[in-house]
């Protein structure tokens, strides 16, 4: 049930338009992931999320599994029943979150920082061997929750586990996501793991859906996930008993040596797509996507995780990738900050606390068609929980839209000229 | 514009099923008024609202004038366009939060306590005296704002103003709303104020509504609010330019004597409707209801200003009030605690874990229909911010379906049936 396909590639570069067909339904690509993190798009309803132009949401693998838990949620029917989403659905591998919220907790490490940032350098000691709250051996991960303490083990195979629990149609190999900073060494280590892992979470997945197959064939639906739910019913299938994709993780660090040995070896592995990751200095982005995406087999989708920055998705989608997902677009919205065509603004400016226009003038997302940006600098300076809501709309329409836009200029024959007028407004 | 029709009276008592005409739609009564207190119904959009079931809402004068000024919300073209609620809308006259939030600031007043509340006792002294942030004098009252300790100075001509300029359909006049605890020596000193403060707003409201309506006929649309907005347009009408009702506030305390003199004073007055107010000892509230309905003339509404338990609920429908407005539906919604037809419930509970179960089976609201407990659960304690949208949107829908019922009961004559069965199930 998942299928990728090409309408058309970008002359003389990497970039394409297709679609992805999931059991719940289908993806245009390239598009905007939209980040439920604990099964949940901060402020918004699954209703208000579709209506903004998401396809499709992905949930937190580490989040989940530490609150409510993944057996809970296997249990619901599923991450997208639990939260009522009814359309396509992914989960990252955990590995991300056990980097960030383990391993560098309370450092401040982003997806992207720049080389020039006086962050950059902090964490130079070789990840494992003083982690506060993580340790990463050869086999998995042990680390402590950041919520109350306990103690957890993540191996491949936990994670995959984990991840058929959550019942989402596109799952992601466990990785070691490495710093930007590390030695050479070190990231050649990592590497290694990440590559071992993937093959591991590869097997892991191949057994569970097989098991998935011959109980859903022998009618034996004891085996399987109870389906207990809403008494209201919903006719969208049960995600747990549908097959899911796995996508494998290219790492690599900075390197080029690096990141063309792990896109050659994790290329060659049976995964129906490819999730492009690290912690990125924002000038290395490029060059490392460019490296990736020759070698990565041209027939599957490609993932660039955590990547959302509008110059960023221009960078990705013309040098062939199909998936983008970031917290940045709502996570901005909460504190007040808006895109517009000419940059992003904070709505707790003065300017608008008198200014009875829309956000945009001819954005058309619900945010815009009904409220004044005097209405928004209202909510936010009167700390009314709608402000969030209402700039998180509009932040999701702006890329999400962005991203479609990005489609048809593919289509169009005109993504070059789209993208210098875009960012020339943009980051002007 | 404004009228009220009665349709049917119960039996042997003083409650009745009518509708409210306003500029902006009808109001079927008895009616319960959801409270957005700085133009937002907290956590919900305002389609979100409606669909709860919401005929109208009610925001507050004393905090839109401080923020973001109703000079201000003037110039939007009035609270409902700026907020773009497409309905009935009311202010309140600003009386009880000067009392709440300036005399007895930091005093936990509510609207409702106990007699045998320890907290009953507190504010014994006479208000004015030694108030700490506010100081009533018989012109009007002067206060510090709660928020930045800037000087105020209210009177009925201004709260008047201040009204217009916020351009609810229902407004009401300003009062002096006393504790329960004051003596009666203050309390019927303070009435003499609020009813000569009603005669007061009833005059400046007349001289308001007279220059609109001259402005109107004239064509000096100059001498009217201009018409800035979103270019989208509505078509719904500019509030500012519409007539607007006047309801006058009884007071009286405890006291049969000073509630029935405040029920004949401001009964006799020209208003197109009532308000009945105090922070009531819950013991006390019936018979004070009863003492003003049986005065006040039949042919006008009645609002009981702050209420809105079920039980509270029931007493005042049938004892001829129409309207109702509280926080505490939404309030408690926002920490977690739904109504059900059993009781309030708190969903931290552990036991709703694991209940893959709406709140109520036979709750058709959008929460019921599409989300469990468990999920509901896990919002609340991940604290996202949907827990509070999706208990507010069930909280809302039950407490206006419990009153739109009520209304039916009147018209099929099985109030008292109604009355017994849900309130056996609900306090038991």
């Amino acid at each position: 049930m998942f299928k990728f396909e090409i309408h058309k590639k970008l002359e003389g570069a990497l970039g394409r338009a297709g679609i992805i067909n999931t059991p719940h339904g289908d993806i245009l690509t390239p598009a905007f992931v939209t980040v439920a993190t604990k099964a949940s798009t901060k402020a918004l309803t699954p209703e208000q999320t579709r209506d903004a132009g998401v396809q499709v949401v992905l949930a937190n693998t580490y989040h989940l599994y530490l609150q409510p838990g993944d057996e809970l949620i296997k249990n619901a029917g599923g991450f997208a029943k639990f939260m009522n989403w009814q359309g396509p659905t992914m989960t990252d591998s955990g590995g991300f979150q056990v980097f960030s919220l383990g391993v560098a907790y309370g450092k401040e490490i982003s997806k992207v920082t720049t080389i020039t940032d006086p962050n950059f350098l902090i964490p130079e000691r070789s990840i494992g061997t003083e982690a506060p709250l993580a340790k990463i051996g050869n086999d998995g991960v042990s680390f402590k929750s950041h919520l109350d303490g306990s103690l957890h083990y993540i191996t491949p195979e936990k994670s995959i586990e984990i991840q058929h629990n959550l019942g989402a149609d596109i799952i992601f190999a466990f990785d070691e996501c490495t710093s930007p900073t590390e030695t050479d060494r070190y990231q050649s280590e990592a590497l290694d793991r990440t590559h071992a892992w993937a093959k591991r979470s590869l097997e892991k997945h191949k057994e569970l859906e097989k098991q998935k197959a011959e109980a859903e064939n022998s009618q034996n639906l004891a085996a399987l996930p109870s389906l207990r739910g809403l008494r209201h019913g919903q006719d969208f299938p049960n995600s747990p008993r549908l097959p899911q994709a796995l996508f494998g993780i290219v790492q690599g660090g900075r390197s080029e040596e690096l990141r063309k040995k792990s896109a050659e070896i994790i290329g060659a592995m049976d995964f129906d797509g490819y999730g492009i990751g690290g912690s990125f200095a924002k000038e290395d982005m490029e060059t490392a996507v460019k490296w990736v995406n020759e070698i990565l087999p041209e027939e599957k989708p490609r993932h660039l995780l955590g990547i959302g920055e509008p110059e960023d998705l221009f960078m990705g989608v013309e040098n062939g990738v199909d998936l983008f997902d970031c917290v940045g677009p709502t996570r901005i919205a909460r504190n007040g900050t808006v895109f517009t065509k000419n940059g992003k603004i904070n709505l707790m400016n003065a300017k608008f606390v008198n200014l009875f226009e829309p956000i945009e003038k001819d954005c058309i997302c619900y945010t815009c068609t009904n409220y004044t940006s005097a209405y928004l600098s209202h909510l936010f300076r009167a700390k009314e929980m709608q402000g969030a809501t209402l700039a998180t709309i509009h932040n999701l329409y702006f890329i999400t839209k962005l991203v479609a836009d990005m489609r048809a200029s593919i289509l169009n024959d005109t993504f070059q000229e789209f993208k210098e007028t875009f960012l020339k407004n943009y980051l002007s």
